[in-house]
């Protein structure tokens, strides 16, 4: 079943302890896209420059990515973001960031977008959010992510759209940030008290808190010997995510779980290379071969002898 | 099966956003020893001053504890911590440590002692814990604790001690200072090359990773909603660990990651409250419910719908 992504197209150039880049394919929607489409189809809504040409398009090509909702600005230059890591992956530095065509924005969803089963609202304004919720049948599920830029900048906006998504995929800080609780457990109920019925905690290397009303899931990340490039995890987490739950029958609480640990799969491959590097290569045995590794890793009960 | 624990007995003095307590009980043996005895007999090994008397003695009565390895030193204090933890309650803030009996401390093993299954060296002087392994019977599993201060003062004893112990449960942070390694698997191989078959890293509110030569399991920490004072908390899951392994038939790989858990269950249980409040008053029924809810918690598999 379909999902609609709203969100950037970019490009990134990332230095880490271990190298650097210049001008790599970058952009929530891109990482989304592209995780996503490997488990559901994709509509893809954003925008980019001409400098977003065709060699650039070929990161979409051959995947269930439909990209008639990315709009080409004549003589625009895509969004660019430039960060670095220090060994500490956890924290991304920004050094530059230019909005250029994102500066004028203004999502419109192509006709044959606006019923997906799952709809993504990656981190954009979230008055830009509210916009392309109206333009939407109300599909079974409204998804969000957001970033501390706009829990200080426009958090009236912002919770208007949380209360009417389904699910908020956010990061331990933030969860912190908006509700001034250091308690994680006691400020996600604040959140969901708002209105979601779901939240995603997102905690980078520790892994990943899933909070219902009256459930709680919490899964490890992957343990890495190699994090190379830390850029898009988050959004490669929710693209393995939503994709996978939006392939399922039921969404059922076995399969939101089941989700998270694809999610966490597609991330924990993402990290390993620059860019989309790892992810555009990936093939269904390697991930169910780290998704059996998930299990290895987790299992205490039939854990082998 | 027995387990011999060499370590602290202790008054500390804490302040948490949530209130303070002056000069109540503490020390890593007694943490230790009163998590392990739900599982199995320990003998504790130890020093205080005649200010820990017949009624701080309670806390080991009634319990499977032998305590006549613990020296009482007439007009002598005992070791006293005095420290603070603010929201942020992975770090605690030391504000005042009196080493008094303690800084004479020398472990002598009554004979009874020298034979355990499981010898469990918390966190002291490398050059007492290599002291310590000189007189006992080689134990089926020796295992270890230390901290930053040892790390960084004492490395060479240190490293005498890892490279005669099976297993080191030591904290994420401490495994970076160790080996220089910002990546902690990596970190973790380092060390389990001076012999150590296993590595338990702690991570606080983030749960726990066991390493081995071939293996890793994860887990996360129990969410709570309420930490209330998270003193003791490393020694309490060493406790909870070492004590349910040690009752064990074979302490095979699933008799380990179970043990984990435990562990993960007492610790849990003991931030709740200030010093061993809760921790002391567990039944049987408490620690298989939370042993239950871990399942519920990390289950993807198996996961009710």
């Amino acid at each position: 079943m379909t999902i609609t992504v709203v969100g950037s197209v970019a490009f990134d150039s990332i230095t880490t302890p271990f190298g650097s880049i210049d001008r790599a394919i970058g952009g929530a929607a891109t990482y989304f896209s592209v995780a996503a489409s490997y488990f559901s189809p994709v509509q893809l809504v954003g925008t980019v420059g001409d400098d977003f040409g065709a060699e650039e398009m070929k990161i979409f090509e051959g995947r269930k990515i439909d990209t008639s909702g990315l709009v080409r600005i004549k003589g625009g230059k895509s969004f660019f973001w430039r960060g670095e890591y220090s060994y500490d992956m956890n924290v991304a530095h920004t050094k530059d960031t230019q909005l250029n065509v994102f500066a004028d924005f203004k999502p419109v969803l192509p006709e044959s977008f606006r019923k997906p089963r799952v709809l993504f609202l990656a981190n954009i304004d979230p008055v830009l959010q509210l916009d392309v919720l109206e333009q939407c049948h109300r599909p079974e599920l409204i998804a969000l992510d957001t970033m501390n830029y706009w829990i200080s900048s426009k958090k009236p906006d912002l919770e208007a759209v949380i209360r009417r998504c389904d699910l908020l995929i956010i990061n331990e800080g933030e969860v912190r940030q908006y509700t001034g609780d250091p308690n994680l457990v006691k400020g996600g109920r604040q959140i969901l008290e708002l209105g979601p019925k779901t939240l995603v905690i997102k905690r980078g290397e520790y892994g990943v808190i899933m909070l219902t009303r009256d459930r709680i899931f919490a899964i490890p990340a992957y343990p890495l010997e190699t994090v190379f490039d830390p850029t898009g995890a988050g959004d490669t987490f929710a693209g393995g995510f939503l994709g996978y739950l939006a392939s399922t029958d039921k969404m059922s609480e076995r399969d939101y779980r089941r989700s998270i640990i694809y999610g966490s799969v597609l991330a924990s491959y993402n990290v390993e290379s620059f860019s989309l590097d790892r992810l555009k290569g990936l093939t269904k045995g390697d991930i169910e071969k780290r998704y059996q590794e998930f299990r290895e890793l987790t299992e205490f009960e039939a854990a082998s002898e």
